[in-house]
């Protein structure tokens, strides 16, 4: 259908990060966007129903890397190492070579609330859906519930110290050393 | 201040609730809020910013409820024993006489998008509320972070299963029982 724009989507959500990161996300428009890259509006629009959704694009497959990660672990695997292997696959969504447009998408989201509850949206969204893939496998609602929210937690954390200034470790050795941690915190020491 | 109307937040929040899950929450208005207790539109909006914060009214003694919890556990106790109070604590928030009123509060929630982002922030707000105190405590920043997070995920399982239809336990039990399901599912098998 687009066949004459090659990689529109992504030209155009790489040059909308730079835009808002460079203006502010609310001087910059669509059209703007559309012509930093040698593009039309009406492509802008073909792609992104509005600006906010460019910082967006793309992330089914976050969750089709979670539910991968899900669906692969051997049948007989406890919930949280199903969990595990989740946030494996999730961290191969996020390569080191991305770590610098993460760090500028979040940047741009951390100042802007209705782009805050959206990304909160997205999560929540997300861990529903996990439970969901767990409950699949036969595990009880209450423990899915649980392993999911868990599996959040230690993605969110792990992200936020991923892009954080001067951190060099991949998301998944962070992902490794937090999910140990919160084994850790919730095993009885007594 | 309002010395000549006691009690007039508590009876407009009673009222409002009784209203909107009735006519719907669109479809009432702060003035017939006010009016359906013998209040005038004045002294509603005297207490109250609009007709959303009704329902978040006195929620500033949840967190208080959460934070005593924190800070009253021994100096010593291991940072989930912290969170264990704490969970202990805002369950006197929800003695069962008032599980009816918050089954209503909740389902006019659900129904509302705007209502469930403001939930949401409310959550959110009390997570960092909760790593802070075990901050001050000394806990390290991500065990903080961790174990605050873990006790919100505990706090709102069991809160969605204490209002559940035929749920008869008390708020403090069914956080026992989901906190006793979070480490048993977080320790190694193996």
């Amino acid at each position: 259908m687009v066949r004459w724009e090659p990689g529109a989507p992504e030209r155009l959500q790489k040059a909308a990060l730079a835009l808002f990161a460079a203006r502010g996300y609310e001087q910059t428009t669509a059209t703007e966007i559309a012509q930093s890259v040698g593009l039309t509006e009406r492509t802008f629009f073909r792609h992104f129903p509005d600006k906010r959704e460019v910082l967006f694009h793309g992330q089914h497959r976050l969750v089709e890397a979670f539910l991968a990660g899900v669906h692969d672990a051997p049948p007989d695997a406890p919930p949280m190492r199903v969990v595990a292997e989740a946030l494996r696959r999730a961290a191969t969504f996020f390569p080191d070579e991305h770590r610098p447009h993460s760090r500028t998408r979040q940047s741009v989201i951390d100042q802007h609330p209705a782009l805050q509850e959206r990304e909160s949206h997205k999560l929540a969204t997300l861990t529903e859906t996990i439970a969901g893939a767990l409950l699949e496998r036969g595990v009880d609602e209450r423990t899915a519930a649980l392993a999911a929210r868990s599996a959040m937690t230690v993605f969110e954390i792990s992200f936020a110290q991923w892009i954080r200034d001067g951190e060099r470790r991949s998301l998944a050795d962070i992902e490794d050393q937090v999910l140990g941690e919160l084994l850790a915190l919730n095993t009885p020491t007594v």
